[in-house]
């Protein structure tokens, strides 16, 4: 394959040179997904420390390899990882250049120069019973566990600011809408609680299936039938992988299967892709209700961050909410790239996986940073406008629903009909074609009656006839 | 393969009902496809005319077949394609599915009973010359050319009907609104007229990549090669199809190309997805003006056709727009059906082209069909709201935008802040904040001048002074 | 909205009738959607038990609406459902077009003609304290859930058949394979089992996600506020309804969010990709793997089904596979269209559930139908060509990875290549190169050794040297 | 909006400091997009020439901030656009920064300190007759048309290195093969060449949609009505910038829909979704053809770049064509993102353009980039397995297609039944079965008779008897 030139400041060698020179694609090295790199790390270390107990290496070369394992886990390293994040092999390069680099650092350990590879070597010493086939895989499920933590964090923060909305806004009585037409009363706070609510949700579900990457195919080598390895040494790699980590990870129960299954990265990805359907419709939603500010609804404000226009001097725009459409748009998309690619798996193996790596993690990055910033500079600072919520409630037709258990369907259509074509306030017709005793109206447009269950044969009527009178009386009036 | 049981009635043979067995997917029959159906008709009948011009069949078969394929394209024996749209083999049933009807229905016009295979047989004479391969994938295409007659005509219809809405509309003032803001003048017209200019671009798109199904591999046979034609086959056959069809089609280039590749149906595809965008969108800026009638924009009203709540009485939906919004979802989704069938081609065959002609024609049928519900049911009974559409304007800073040319953006700024924080009209601030003079103020307020190109220097100061010592004016005001 | 007219024969009603007219778009009538027309009845019979129970409706209606859904939950009138699948307004349509059905069902058992709604109303009685916004939707997730009931029986019959496969042909010996490129060996029931261990895990998958329907917003009525409801009422129809469904339905714990809410249909739609892409993968693989019959690798024989051209004899092609890939590119799309219709959704409601339901599930079926064809035309018949799957293993140089512990991963990089070059079988190269024993020859081509975990030290040689012994003989020979 | 510091270096100022600190997304900055930041400047030109030649800017000031926008399309500011590719505000963001360098840079040609805006400022001289939404989607345009460039080229190219193989490999004849069976014969020039040819087609497509860029909104300021700019501003700053450029530009016929309309990106990126395709089919082809080195076809050789693994040891990977698998999935990807954010436009703009810019613009990069490897790592190097070739087509019946039209389809489905049972060489069958006399039979094998239009009735007989007789004989020997 010809001779290629290592620069002599690099850790990595030959094996990472060509794959640098093959692989320029994108200019993305695969060193930002830093969380792959340590979690590669961290399955090396795993092997060594159980080669060593299987008394497959020396103690002082596993100890070298284990401390040069730390350096890159730690950070130390990472500009040693410059690969494009578009590669083929199935992961073989990134792995070479985690052997190449690990085994010059621990040579450097060692006190030895780099390249003594008749030493300590990438392939015998570094990836022993390994496989690019099991130490890539499963380094992609660590590395999606330890993403899991901030966007986990982020998720439950932006929750925990729409529930402190919820509460703020829980006394602005509005209009509820359904299909963008008037519906029936709600409080604002009831519609922010309600973001709060399906955040959480989506935090549980990460969180559940986040958990199925616990299961990996180390150990398998290959093709998952562990040639390679001792008896055990799965068992072994696994537990030590678990401690190095604190997750309680298992080895897969069938290891062929689970070397070329992609199934995980697919359902958590369409998991990714519901967040995204969240939080773009929350910021839909806050897009509308803040619309105006005098030709839209306006029934409230998202804090001004920068001037909106080049054009139109004062114009203020929801920036936040729209970099977060785009961000779900983006992941959306991403989910797709890992669908063709799990799809495209082959036999005992899918070689699509860094591409599988790569959206998932920059999925998962993308979401953690827009709800960081959606809660910093949007969510946090949204104020109601009070009157306007009020007011397109009064003039909506809205209470004529909750009358609808006392007049029926058809004559509470004709009411609202009638109103809305003459322009008339609903109350007001409730009153001079209902007849409706001015107290019922009070209790109607009272925000503590609507806008939770209720049932017209509730309203209490001081002169003491009951709902039902009322029925007669209203349904009389009707005819 | 074992025995098969024929029904006595049916014209289709053993192939059909051993394809219909193994297709027990979805219940939908290829008969549906009716454009498929006709169009493999007339693809038999050019390859019958094209043996028998080439000497390869007698006159007397060569006749009954094409009678029988004329019998088919006219819808005679629908009943007898009933071999379900999921289907593997690349079409190859729906081929044998035809040359059995076909063979059964020449042999009627012979007189002799069906099944006489050794007088007319399905493969040696009506599939003559021919692989499923090449008619399959000519068939469809032509299908596609038969199916955009009646979505290009229900796309002209709808973009006519938005043109005449955008003349009915001219002199309806209104905001324009970007990113849900308040942002400039314009006309209800002009906002109509661009929904006309933007599917007239489609139907010009449409017709555009259409015709490269014009490009066909008819002769091709198995792969490409022509094996099992005589030298000249390809082009005799294809000049037939095109008499038949009245359409202008070729011969691809490359037949060993054109026997695999789908380029055509992804591109076109995408074009149906981009219809299916811009219909989309149309849906969703028609809910959001019609939106209310109380707390919404309401600056323009759907025509009310059915109650749209089992609930809330008097409430209207604008059920056409959504309906047309989910149509468009799903020409999108099955745009990706189509990209992955073509993406799975393999060799010297892409096998999913069943996948891909159902896709298309559902696609391209559910599209027409919206285009035409939208128009009637919703379009043609639009009206504006001039009143609302005049005070959102009027409440908004719009006009400040318009003075920037003279105060300059930062001073034009403050004056729109100051404006919205004090909840006055924005032409009385440039009366009392900047003395304009209400002769300028006349004109900003003026349709016909803001909502063209036009410079504040262009206004029209009877005093004499110009625009530049108005500027000047105005910036002494401002500071 | 104009008068209408109604069948004389028919059940439903006005409402309906204007539905038919409005949504003339797919032709595809809901009642095709059997569970969600049984799901809905459910839903309307709980209903009425539950306000008969809290005294707002008669015993005698209450009789005669529960009747009457149950003739509809039996099929009895599928009928009577004509609308189209797709169809604006939220599914106001279904469930005003059940509204009808049900009150002129119900009047019939009270022996009045159809339409005396003045005794018996399609909306307030029938309807009473609900919403299509909380019935529909609950309807949605019902229907889903009685769909699973046949997909998963589907999935565990067809991983059966798999795991069957996987001990039929446990000692078929065969050549793994990552990358398309040789690699090392394996057994061919290694092979099957690893299918059925991937569905396996998708039936899992699919019972925990499709239990995220059991929380419904019944109670919600029409945005979660419970309006028109007396308080309880959510309690008592979820109740009800989990006991005519024998499911453990539950009520959401925020209804506004439930409302609203699609989550669970976009999770659910992405498992069901999931399980697509698993079927579309183990499609791929067995084509590939019975490609040939003499050009291809034709390691495995499928059954043959049908002539599988019309002009190549004799040739038999992999329909069965083929038309699984198509079914699961249909599904892939259809999660899209499901994704989109989700992000779609506004304020206190998501209009485009119609699609959702259509989309999940026609899905559904599609892959309960795919797998029973897949298994029972295709899986059950499949055979190993036993001696062919040697063959490629034999020719292979797969052994040598199994040495790399002994010799080195360099060495043996140079013994692969050699014997690659010089066409030798390697274990001839084995023997004449690294004078390997014949004995540790024999061993290293049985089966049972290097189709597990193995390690070269294992290696027993009679004369009593080690595996470490042998390899420093091997690395010997190899300087 | 709050005190902002800016870095004393900078040439930017508080506008995109705001920017930077709101959107800290994916930590891309837009000068990566480098010829979307050369095409903005360019239009920025184009306007303050037009300015100047109606005379709405002093000639002193426009010939500095042209030639600060020469610099900047000179690529030597190109650190001072930090702002993150995903941002809200439809651009407004990039175009204030745009303003921001541009009049800093142009102040330094005064010899005035940055920050002089009372002399030259961002918006009311920078930016005099333009909005965000007009300049900025022009200058998508105007960067997809630069990007175009090098995408073109490189598809050329490898379409040119596709036709050299096919020339190369003229005379390797092979097995054609569809639906992964032995199908009929060919060479392996003709499949070399259809990947040219496929390609070719690629290259005309996206030439002729990406022209549909030429027509641009500039001039159409906020929403496309063209306020703030003199009447014929538009028509003038087009031909300035159809100047610069190169390009024959045109101004759009309707302002107002060009500017919300996004139907060009949703094209043009459905036609880089077929590249994806084509390439992404082609990769897969490569793959397979190549797959081996013994247990696969084994057709054809891929250069050997790097080894293929850190555990199997000699085995080299077809690492070029995956990754160009995992570019296409992603760009199929990104098409989707696209899709969706075109769906979401609203009202007078879509304001999730940035998306779409970058979606596009990585795409091409990508889809040039992947050409340009797999032309130079792949496709050069690729040497034929020529005995192999000849052996896998030896081996098959696909001679029997050949005789079809000599002893009908079932006779011959007959024959090439029995030789796959018995083992044998069709040829030697078509001796002993058919008493075909080995004239013919070497005629048949002969690689230029089959592969290519070629029917039974052409083979020459030297005894004198025609085809026709041939078949009379061959029949007679088929009873």
């Amino acid at each position: 394959m010809g001779e290629v030139e290592v620069p002599s400041s690099a850790y990595y060698g030959a094996q990472t040179v060509r794959a640098i020179r093959n692989f320029s694609i994108s200019g993305l090295p695969i060193s930002q997904l830093s969380q792959l790199i340590n979690a590669l790390a961290l399955v090396k270390k795993a092997a060594v420390l159980a080669n060593a107990k299987l008394g497959d290496i020396s103690d002082s070369k596993a100890r070298v390899i284990a401390a040069a394992c730390d350096d890159i886990a730690a950070g130390k390293l990472s500009a040693e990882f410059p690969i494009d994040v578009f590669q083929g092999g199935a992961g073989t390069s990134t792995n070479m250049n985690m052997n190449e680099v690990i085994a010059n650092r621990a040579l450097e350990h060692l006190g030895l120069p780099r390249g003594r590879y008749d030493v300590l070597h990438p392939n015998d010493d570094v990836n022993l019973s390994q496989s690019t086939n099991d130490v890539y895989p499963t380094a992609i499920r660590l590395a999606i566990l330890l993403a899991h933590r901030s966007l986990d964090q982020e998720l439950r923060l932006i929750a925990d600011e729409f529930d402190r909305k919820g509460t703020e806004f829980a006394s602005v009585v509005k209009l509820g809408r359904t299909q963008l037409q008037d519906a029936v009363p709600m409080t604002l706070g009831q519609e922010f609680s309600a973001f709060g609510t399906t955040i959480r949700e989506d935090v549980a579900r990460l969180e559940e299936l986040v958990s199925l990457f616990k299961e990996v195919n180390l150990g398998g080598t290959a093709i998952g039938t562990g040639i390679n390895t001792k008896s055990g040494y799965a068992d072994i790699v696994v537990a030590e992988l678990s401690r190095l980590t604190q997750l309680p990870l298992i080895v897969a129960n069938n290891l062929i299967e689970a070397c070329w299954d992609t199934g995980a990265f697919v359902l958590f990805s369409g998991m990714l892709k519901r967040t995204a359907t969240k939080l773009s419709k929350i910021s839909n939603d806050l897009r509308l209700l803040s619309s105006g500010p005098r030709g839209g609804l306006a029934e409230i404000n998202l804090p001004a961050l920068q001037p909106g226009s080049s054009i139109m001097p004062g114009k203020v725009n929801p920036v936040i909410p729209e970099v977060v459409n785009q961000v779900a748009f983006q992941v959306i998309g991403a989910d797709l790239t890992v669908t063709m690619a799990a799809e495209a798996g082959q036999l005992q193996l899918n070689v699509m996986e860094p591409v599988i790596a790569f959206s998932i993690l920059h999925s998962m990055a993308l979401l953690a940073n827009a709800a960081r910033v959606f809660r910093e500079k949007c969510i946090i600072g949204i104020t109601a406008n009070v009157e306007r919520c009020r007011e397109h409630l009064e003039a909506s037709t809205a209470l004529v629903t909750a009358l609808t258990p006392l007049i029926g369907y058809e004559r509470a259509s004709e009411v609202a009909k009638a109103t809305l074509k003459s322009g008339e306030r609903i109350w007001k017709v409730l009153q001079t074609e209902l007849h409706l005793p001015s107290e019922v109206i009070e209790q109607l447009r009272d925000p503590t009656t609507l806008t939770k269950p209720w049932k017209a044969q509730e309203l209490r009527v001081s002169t003491g006839v009951s709902g039902d009178q009322l029925n007669d009386s209203a349904s009389a009036q009707a005819t």
